[in-house]
């Protein structure tokens, strides 16, 4: 038995098999975060804590989120299921929460006797279908006390320690940052990068050393035009990135000085890609892929080392179940099929390479305004879009339309002066239905072979596989945009005769 | 005073100017619901019942719900708001539900010491929400039941009355007749016009005596094909209508057999246009047009006389309010505005004539896979209607697309024969981003005329009205698709570049 858990702890400490010291998680995720840290080979940054992490952790190169959006991110984080954990983003005029039967981890964590923990911006909802035993989340406290405030966070990571008792933790710390803030607090800058540096009407958070960068030593990803006005957004985004790596350090701190990290499974991610064009709310690989830190006590075999295994948000709720030794419950959300977890757990990869080469995105929407479902399917170095409303264009949201980066494409636009971009606006709201890129000879996907005649066979084996993905996680979308779903007797599609 | 109601009766009782006898409400709502009654002047339909209520009400000719599907119809009618109470379908994978803040209707009366019943078919959520003190709905029972079994629900309907304390009562009737059942149960027919009518396995329901008309006398409207098929879809929805007229019948005697029919107003209308092409999920004429019967004791002027008036389903709270004399309440869902009811109260009409002449329809999405938003104006016989995703096809819903009429019309296209419609399927998928139909000279509404330059003074009225009302309602869709809203300090719409 690999994975010696609550459940059976007991038996094998009877057996003289087991410690009596339980296993623990926590789960540390960024919000809007990418590959800006020494950990990812970014040198312009200085990342000190994740770095330390790093070197602690299994590196996945390859991580993907399957949904690209905040609240649903989260939702099929903890879920481990896409589509039913709540579709758009949560506290908007979106209003998505999850369907009722929906078991989360949190439920079944705290079923099985693991005491469950959330600090920080929590973003999904029912109450019901998400509870944490310990909560400090907007719903009961300013999101930039929970989530930007690394000496509320500390402080709040250890008021959870201190009230612990002897059962097993998962413990969840959702920071805000490096999230954009200039639609909501601009007063604090675009990355909410002023926010508690001790200036004036700043505030200042004790713990915080805040670093500066000179818009000039960024590195500008290839997807963000490189101009003045991007590069000055990226350092802000930098120094934000510098609070939440000083907090994770806080934090991991907290767990050591509890004398408790030795026992806890730690794991570092991202919601979804950085708030830059391409990225966030976009299926391509700047919108989806995730920096992923694992760091078990357990396994120290491929400490440092980095994972080339295709893997998905989705494996987190499989991953902690396992580390806990909780099986996954049988019941229905929809009708008399019993849910599946399509994720895997990701623990044997820090024992062994694996060889994983196939992760899956649906997004469906991001506010209720900008309904844009999408599908994917990444193998290896092939992705695979499939954009159901091509006929439209791509929606733009509201934080992300604000930022200097994105008003700079649009007045360089406007006025027909160059953008220093590697897409243009046009293209940019306008895609093919199908777009398919091979990134080990395009890395920025920008030749879309899907009709390439050499790479028909590719193209059809990937539609297939995202079809059979869709049907198996009763995908509403599956027939979109040729057909109707009928669900009665076998579900089945049936066209419309649409001449899309 | 012209509407004592519960508030200051107490007073006006001890004055000797108002009786003992409390003031209710009777709310009968059809599914699916459209003008095949006598009432309406079909001749080939048999509706004794709601004829006969017909006669004892303010009959109004030009009634229109403000969104065309069932969810968001009951929602917007329990509420009075659009938008907010439930975008969407609500007991389906789509699982729309209202902001938690929204005050609606059995709230709202409840504090005011109203008692408030639904028996049928609820369809919106959450229950803190819409809750209710007498529920017998599809949450706890069989909806064929509650919603079409009428010998059930009259014994519903008395076991309300004879419950019944010395408040006031409000009580919502909610058939589920005579809504399509080809897709769910296709046992029992395509519009479930054989459930309860004593045929071998079809089950008995004791008070109704089905009526079965032939195809060839059915009056088939103009945006319904002139087909055998049509012509049998229609004749067993003209069956089913029988059944929830008969209902209808059975309700009402309950409350004149309690004694308390002279003391109730009470409104006979639908949630939608009837199930057939242009009709539910559309925001033309017969997707949106209802039948709508005001039956008030204390009002016997306009008893059986016909209004113009152009009027919404979201008088409806105003109007019930205004019978209890309960004020709407001072409250925000988002930020700092009060929200506002846009509605009025259709009392006044039932003394005089009143010169309303401008009604809104805001239709978002039906299934979540259905985003299809549009919005819309009427005035006189101006229809305006916005279709904000018009690259898009129109979205076609499960039980209709797999209904005798529909699959007949799939078929003759495919199979290039004449359809008999008034409209062809690739116009009826692909629509102009504006329509702007005049139905004094156009009743069938097939003539374009935004972009005819006599009519652009028209135009450019009806889309500054609607904008004004997609403002006054927060509807977040106001700067769709040209523009994005931007909601911090002052909200406004700023543009995409976008040259659609």
């Amino acid at each position: 038995m690999r994975h010696p858990g609550p459940t059976c702890c007991a038996l094998l400490l009877v057996l003289g098999l087991c410690q009596a010291r339980p296993r623990n998680v926590l789960l540390i995720l960024a919000d809007d975060g990418g590959f800006e840290s020494g950990a990812y080979n970014n040198s312009a940054i200085s990342t000190p804590h994740l770095d330390a992490l790093a070197r602690h952790s299994l590196i996945f190169r390859n991580a993907f989120t399957s949904v690209s959006s905040c609240s649903p991110s989260r939702a099929s984080l903890l879920t481990g299921l896409p589509q039913v954990g709540g579709r758009g983003r949560r506290r908007t005029v979106s209003h998505f929460g999850a369907f009722d039967a929906v078991r989360s981890l949190p439920q079944l964590l705290s079923q099985a006797g693991v005491r469950t923990g959330i600090i920080g911006k929590k973003h999904v909802g029912p109450q019901a279908v998400y509870p944490f035993d310990f909560a400090y989340t907007e719903e009961n406290s300013s999101v930039l006390q929970v989530g930007r405030n690394i000496t509320r966070i500390k402080l709040l990571v250890r008021k959870f320690l201190q009230t612990q008792d002897d059962r097993p933790f998962f413990l969840y710390v959702a920071f805000h940052d490096p999230h954009r803030c200039g639609h909501s607090q601009p007063q604090y800058g675009v990355f909410c990068e002023k926010f508690g540096n001790g200036e004036s009407g700043m505030g200042r958070i004790p713990d915080w050393t805040p670093q500066t960068y000179s818009p000039q030593d960024v590195l500008v990803p290839y997807f963000v035009p490189d101009t003045p006005a991007a590069r000055a957004d990226l350092a802000a985004q930098y120094t934000t990135i510098g609070r939440l790596d000083q907090g994770v350090g806080l934090v991991l701190q907290e767990l050591r000085g509890a004398g408790v990290l030795n026992d806890t499974l730690v794991i570092f991610t991202s919601d979804n890609g950085i708030p830059f064009p391409s990225g966030r709310t976009n299926l391509y690989w700047p919108g989806t892929a995730e920096p992923l830190l694992v760091s078990s006590p357990e396994h120290p075999k491929r400490r440092g080392q980095v994972s080339e295994a295709y893997v998905s948000l989705l494996d987190l709720t499989p991953t902690i179940l396992d580390w806990f030794s909780i099986p996954y419950p049988s019941y229905t959300i929809f009708g008399s099929e019993t849910v599946q977890l399509t994720g895997r757990s990701l623990l044997p990869a820090l024992e062994t390479e694996p060889p994983w080469t196939t992760v899956f995105g649906s997004q469906s929407l991001h506010e209720v305004t900008m309904s844009y479902p999408m599908r994917s399917v990444q193998h290896r170095s092939f992705r695979l879009v499939h954009n159901l409303s091509f006929r439209m264009p791509f929606p733009i949201d509201q934080d992300f339309y604000v930022s200097p980066t994105f008003q700079d494409i649009l007045n360089r636009t406007t006025a027909g002066q160059p953008t220093g971009w590697y897409k243009d606006l046009h293209h940019y709201y306008y895609r093919a239905r199908w777009e398919l890129y091979d990134q080990s000879q395009d890395p920025h996907e920008t030749q879309n072979l899907a009709s390439d005649p050499r790479f028909t066979q590719v193209l059809e084996m990937l539609q297939a596989q995202l079809a059979k993905w869709q049907w198996e996680t009763h995908d509403p979308w599956v027939c979109a945009p040729d057909g109707v779903l009928e669900e009665k007797l076998s579900p089945q599609c049936r066209p419309l005769h649409n001449e899309l």
